[in-house]
């Protein structure tokens, strides 16, 4: 069976938007995976990444790709929710700050993690700094200030948000985690709480979406990059209908 | 039409439990709410307080009750909001701090004042010290951790429950507020937020209840007093059958 | 009564987080909507402006600052839905696209405008191109492409938002609006829907919620103005806390 | 155990409406699946088919039918998902679109695909061509206007629906699906999301119903069929009354 | 102020795929809705109509359409849900019954007829036979076999759906409504019954939608006429680019 | 204007099932609220009576049938909320007891009072016991005991229902009521409450459907009465059909 | 451990509420569950059963009390969903109709069936009369009406329950199921459908509580037979507290 | 990997607000369990426990601190349910009653048992003395109004709340439980029947937080003990943020 049956890959996202079409694992097989990630880094247009990822798949795509990595570490990752990053563009000056409210968060931050570095972009995990205890949180400002963007990580109630979203100037990224139970809703209860912040400027992206959110970072350090440099051709639409 | 073809006031409540039965305004009429008011003033149980009163009621009680207090003040409360106070208990020593998130949130924190005012416990409102702003809160942790009791009355998000409840060691009763539009779904967000707060040992009531909340930071008013005297006879169950 | 009665303004915000303190209509008298604004005005500390004000509120506004701009225009605005912007920052060379879904969407990307004009951000609005007639849509993508940013404005199911992140790289914030009855669910729909994106990057605010939109934008124009001059010393939460 | 124990099979559906009375597998054993699928087959009125059948149940069918067709492929179905065809009507001139956004929707698809065979109605299946990237979906339109039904198979935020619902005039019957994670909601905003569509005249079927949104498209073109020839008699229900 | 600077009028929707451009009053001004609904009489192409318009707009449409049709009935509508149609198209053969559960889900029946009649398209309206009396429908039944597509309106529980879909093999379109109170739920109850129905094949559109389910009908119509003549050329995409 | 231009009067309810078709006052002139009780009475098959109507259909309806009780008394009910009853039958020696948690419960209890009465059975309201006092509801337990069928109408929590149906071995029908603000949900929290009622065999009406909690008690008091008496002839449902 | 560690039996509810308690079983081991059914066996007050019983709770019970009934049958109950009866009472005269929609709604239907059962209540399965084939219902409709009371159990969209409502006049009692997948919500679907139904009268236990509706049946029945016979003794509430 | 590598433990919060940061299991290895258990131990600030731990983490623990303390006992919590108790205060002389209204809240009561234990507060347990038979509760009431605070645990419709806050003067903290099925909702309506109570005063925490509710109370208790004895210096924020 070749992919064209089962899938109609976007091969023009990357020099289209600049953003990489990552291979989601679940509901396909191991071979499905393999398979798709064979024929886009055989192409060659940017990153290539596999999203909840279970071991099995990542068994597999660490046979095929030896040199893959694999997010949150090669034996550390709950089932089902690896990021392996195949193929990776070069580094960029940029730098995303990834902060979470609680350990239970960091798979998802994970997610953003494995997606930024197959972009080439650079970031720092700041860990368990929720606001039950806001010093932790206070004594990692100056740091936070100067990440180029910053994505929040948070399940239950997500307040973090509302805290960093006025002391910081810098573009914030809230992901709701599904974090919790009871009152946490599966993430939904952060996930309003973030949307209803009183902090001006937080936008916000889906419940455990670490992958959409670093692809919103992602948009904005493209973005910098833009400005710094002569405009690029960017593919029109007419070009794509063909 | 006596009050008993309608209503069959708790007057035991308050030596029973130490409460008032407040007058709940909405569904009935300036003579039901004035005639209720009348009847329990009468009895000379305790506090006599009405909730939510529309202007006319309000004006049909000071009529009535030429002395009565209103929360937020004779001309200041929005239609069928008003908290007025007809009858009150001896000042009390214990303090309740009452903490608003916005200025939005005032008209249920009267509602909370008032009802603390009728049992006789003073209040100190801090006001519009929301969390995106996070300095305004921090500088007043201090005056916060010499209540007795807080109660935090917010909207939105409430996020600033969770940053006080990690920052002081008082009992907090959280109300969430029907304050803001969208996503804050008429103070379901906040309350869900308030739940699942990563802050331990925070208490929740219902949206807007700031009866509820006062009662609340009442009981343990109560205790207080109760532990530093003599204790006092608890009406009986099987009294109140007769 | 003076303003600190009932409201505790966060005078700072601006030169700390560098997006403004808007004084929110709803809740607040005519005459204490002006005498903040009067003050926050004096205080000369960069934009102000109200939201969601009504005309009572824009008619005391605009006798008290003749020279305020309303948005959607002076007589244009739906009851308690205008923007009023009283002082604006200098022109800054950066521009937003505001793009709506459908004519009744304006509203909402008005406040996202007025919220721009007071920081100095130009901004073009590109109205009605909804993906029922996707060449409306189409046609307008190179202008798009153009923007810094991209505020996608609209209701119902929100479906433009994943057409336009497939195929523009910009930065792009979703605002979900109340437009539209039945399935909408009061834009509780087009909010899922938006979250939930296939597009990726997308982010999003609250419902109707074009000042927060306004702002994240403002977050990204920020940033891109700090990396082209030499970084300016951010006030540091410990100054805030004396 | 005689299949009147337990079921009350409608054999007179297909006379009396043209549509199939598939046999639902979840909550029935394998014995049971294979009694009612003979005795329906023994009936011969009209199509028999199972829907969500499980791999021992589709193993047992194949036993007793060694000539069933399964979607989506005998060894490719995810665990009570499959649809088994036992027995089928004559072809049909008439022809059906199923358009995916996804490659995990497929499953949902094929239980479309597999009724449709059932009843003798040709299909393409046109897959994975969701708007993130929409040239994918405009270089289809002009094979997907010769469809006289088109089904529109969707998970997220199914944004395809109100796209292609203003491009092509056709008949359109969406069907969310239960792809996804967080946001999705399980199928929840897809659903609402279509039902919302600004696109006109788009009809919905329940979350990752392919069974019913096949026999949508079957009454549309048992329509067609009537209108070319003589109006065949329908039963009254006075009939099955007996 | 011309119609471009609030609306960008789909005049191509009705040749490219069969269906009207509705004008929705709501959020419009009398004097914006006559604008819009001269413009599009003005091109010609093909039936003009405005929903939910309220008294006011009634009012001034008919005085510049003296001739325009409003449903249900000049002066029976309730404010804000009249359908006003400006310009019909010829008459056709083609017959659609609306089949309504209550007498006061005549309205929204309503808004469907007025769609249909803009269109050409005659219909019976069958009033108030919902299933607490289900010889009413009964009796009804050989009446609505004879339709080419069936409109049920339905709130509260929508029944009748599932009892019509088990009795007629008509394609079936399904309208939940707002109709009723409390465990109605604004008619989400009524629209997810009907997605749940256990009759095959039903679709339905959202809640209160009257236009939706009509143009659901005619889309279905298109094909009928279509099979009957000559394949009429529709317009590429490529030239609503232009 | 015919009634049967807008309803499809169930004349054969009453005989057929022993309930009373009500006519449902809201999205009804009061011209034909009158005309429809007119043709009602005159077909003089069993009780006639009128729900949720307004001030001016109350009006109407007195003049037309000078001798109508209105519930709750005419000059006490809240507007669109009047029970009108306009032919009763004959008294019968069964009892239901209604029970109101609270004040404001008091409308929707009449409802099921009206439509009691109309249909000739007795009934005693037993007001404002929510088990807040306890000793309010323990003190008329003996009472409530002796009624053939208990009502029981609350809203906020109804937790009234659990300890009533542990306490007597009636039959009990629950009504929550939208009483209350906040968490209350308009109803919703009772209705679920009262589902997932501890105490075994209570059953559930709809929110605020004092109408339905009477029908299902006047069915158990046909049973009744039919228990007691030779088997009288029920209308099949082919003399309906006819 | 005695089961005073973790119960508190209500050897009292049979003689007080003429209902038995139930034994739950989950979250209970076989032990506690065999050493309960010993107990309350012993006191011999009454019916005794266990609930929700799984696999090996049904095992163990079945060595403790060989004569024990197990519905639906010892070896075709699904897991934790076996209704075990230890113990019943004499048989009575009444009997119960239970009648479902669907096949999988069997496993409630013997919950109820099970229930009735213990208390010596005979009953009728009526099964997989859903309204999508609605002759299947009306053929059984005689049969229907002579039972005393009907316990109706359906999944989906419940549409049975209005349909036999407008039908038959005994006291209906209607149980929604968990039955089906995607619009059914697990059953929420049919049991907010059920609430809003159409046909007067019906009242509405919560999901899968088969063991409800049979309580609602025997509450009545219980009234039927002390209509025929000297009224027994109820014990007191004060009784109880001592 | 050391624990700073995912989790920033807050050693300060028992010094600063009197509450222990308990260890929570989900999603954690065993190693990081009791590598965290170990340095919070080391530490030797206050309490040290861990909650929700699952069968090999309990073992672990006990490997690890042979006299660690097992709620609700070695053998018989549910997987993933255990609270272990590291390392507890001095017995204090203040005590809490945990009151349930059924058995399968006893887990949840266990988790708050064990985090009072960990404090040194003492406690009973009230177990299954739900409303349904109302009569354990009410003898019971004198033994529970000589707690200083109570804690209800309860799932279903949680009416035990309101009956309870209607009898004592006690400060009640209502924990709502996942119990139960269907109508339940996984804890959410007794969330909201207890946020909804009629009885005034009552706080709630999240569904089954029995962690968070021992330490509302132990806030209640540090309270009562700090009025008896001369105040203690509480760490300022500006301490922790060195």
């Amino acid at each position: 069976m070749s992919t064209g049956d089962f899938a109609e890959v976007d091969h023009g996202r990357f020099p289209r938007i600049g953003l990489p079409e990552a291979i989601y694992g679940p509901g396909k097989t191991e071979n499905q995976i393999v398979q798709l990630a064979m024929e886009m880094d055989a192409q060659g247009q940017g990153p290539v990444l596999v999203t909840r990822a279970n071991s099995a798949a990542v068994a597999s795509l660490l046979r095929a790709f030896p040199g893959a990595m694999v997010y949150p570490g090669r034996d550390q990752f709950p089932d089902a929710l690896a990021t392996v990053v195949i193929a990776a563009n070069d580094n960029r000056p940029e730098k995303v700050g990834i902060v979470t409210a609680g350990t239970t968060d960091l798979v998802v931050a994970n997610e953003a993690a494995g997606t930024l570095s197959a972009c080439g972009i650079g970031f720092d995990l700041i860990c368990d700094v929720g606001v039950a205890g806001i010093h932790r949180l206070l004594s990692k400002i100056d740091q936070i200030r100067k990440f180029d963007v910053v994505i929040v990580v948070a399940g239950m109630e997500g307040a973090i948000t509302s805290v960093l979203g006025g002391l910081i100037s810098n573009p914030i990224i809230a992901v709701p985690t599904s974090t919790g139970y009871g009152a946490s809703q599966g993430g939904q209860t952060a996930m309003m709480a973030m949307l209803a912040s009183c902090a001006p400027g937080v936008s916000v992206v889906g419940v455990d979406n670490g992958f959409g959110a670093a692809c919103g970072a992602i948009r904005i350090i493209n973005l910098l990059s833009a400005k710094h440099q002569e405009p690029q051709e960017v593919p029109t639409v007419a070009e794509h209908q063909n």
